[in-house]
């Protein structure tokens, strides 16, 4: 079984209260997929310009990704540049240059419509429906989102809710989409819009997992960092370590009980993804370290 | 074994975004004592006005509390108003009127010397050293405090910081004490001021325990509410059940894991005080609630 990540391919300029890093390799599929591909075979759909360091390509193929999908354009690439403050909450957009993304139409390859998980991972809800509707028959479909599309898109948001099993959202932005202050209430209502399962990311907290009722709900929190040196990526780290794990699996029906693992998996790799800048950390990780801190995890929440 | 609480006892007023109420029982000592009389016989230390309504007194002695060391002054009673916003998180303290708490030197009857588990709820600093000193020699001490004696008794703090066992503390007042912007770091720092373990709440998202190393963690959620009534009290009806559960096992030696369960206990009891006013909810749970949350606490984070 292979998981399919749909989304994003950055060059990113970012500033901590630490440093700053000119360059980088980022973007929600870049994250996404490297994450994955420590669980299961991963394949990419995005867009990168004529200007794409070959030396980030070179990331994702050193993790076994297939790049197949990934268009390259005549055009620039995608940029983003961004500042994180004292409180590492607060972040700061610089600039934004959409480039290739502007008129990016996801086609996948023939050899990738057999994917059964698929991660349709931020881009805009029109772009993330496009890719989906060239997929076969998969297993289980999961969409992320951001407060833009909220707020530009908000009318597609709903429909594409309608064609996934998992919303992943974070927790300001569950709220703006439902118009409430309560977290619980944001996650029953958007569940209420049509996917079977919806996660809250709630940042240093973790995350909050809904199912189809009262009943079927799963809290995981963050790893305790001390030190984060840059949480850029961390909801696209945990969106793909969460798919990946999932798709170690091998099943054709998904429980709520696996559901639970794989956002813990999820969790793992956007705790190692913010303890360094761009994909350092999470690109270099063995199956040991991933091990060492999913059994931490449960050590940290057992009672 | 016994809990001793000191703390205060206030006639409040409550404004949330539902419905205002006059005049009812609150103060630290009033919630934490309801909720540690469910695990285990509990003593209060703390001081009324002549004014005090005797239906709230009747709560507390309904629920079998020992009330010998509630003193009753010629003063007015402690009076807190404020109100909750749209976002419960945020609140306004309208009026505050000390009052009978002014000039209070908390007195324990002989009775009361021998308590195994003590709580210094949240009062000054000094009032928290002086009941403790009159204590024998407890086996737990724990005590809470407030953002106003973060900024008005620092060097007090520090001192009780030497003298408990755990402190008890939400995440601004960590952050704003420990001057960091990390809650882990801030976790990490007040237990090297002192105590063996530090607990910092964190709302709607439940609580985190530090213990001697970083081996030692341990992250609780909060329950699941879909609706809260009034949030007030829900910090030390969350201490109180933490003290009374610890009691109950009836231990001279505290380890880690019972920490754990008493904080499950604890955030079980603060769950269903936010469920109405005043101490409604809670002063009225049987065995049966309180067992039935403790085991959907189980079941929402097992993995």
């Amino acid at each position: 079984m292979s998981v399919l990540i749909a989304g994003s391919i950055a060059i990113d300029t970012v500033k901590t209260p630490v440093a700053e890093r000119l360059n980088q390799l980022g973007g929600s599929a870049a994250y996404a997929s490297i994450a994955s591909s420590f669980f299961a075979p991963t394949r990419v759909v995005s867009i990168i310009g004529h200007d794409f360091p070959k030396e980030h390509i070179a990331i994702l193929t050193g993790r076994g990704i297939d790049i197949e999908g990934i268009e390259v354009s005549e055009g620039e690439s995608f940029r983003w540049s961004g500042e994180y403050h004292e409180d590492l909450n607060m972040r700061t957009t610089h600039d934004v240059a959409v480039n290739v993304l502007e008129h990016f139409q996801p086609k996948l390859p023939a050899g990738y419509r057999d994917s059964q998980i698929v991660v349709l991972a931020n881009m805009s809800p029109q772009n993330q429906m496009d890719a989906l509707a060239q997929c076969d028959a998969p297993v289980y479909v999961i969409a992320d989102t951001m407060d833009l599309w909220i707020n530009l898109a908000r009318e597609q948001l709903f429909e594409l809710l309608t064609k996934v099993d998992m919303l992943v959202i974070n927790d300001a932005e569950a709220k703006e989409f439902m118009r409430t202050n309560n977290l619980i209430v944001a996650g029953r209502q958007l569940r209420a819009h049509g996917p079977k399962h919806v996660v809250i990311k709630t940042g240093e907290h973790g995350a909050l997992l809904f199912g189809a009722d009262e009943s079927e709900f799963f809290r995981c929190g963050a790893y305790p960092l001390h030190a984060v040196e840059d949480p850029t990526g961390a909801g696209d780290s945990f969106l793909g370590g969460l798919a990946g794990s999932l798709c170690a699996l091998g099943k054709t029906e998904i429980a709520f009980g696996d559901l639970k693992n794989a956002i813990v998996h999820g969790t793992v790799m956007a705790s190692y993804n913010c303890q360094s800048f761009s994909t350092d950390r999470l690109h270099s990780l063995t199956q040991g370290d991933i091990d060492a801190r999913y059994s931490e995890f449960r050590k940290f929440t057992e009672f």
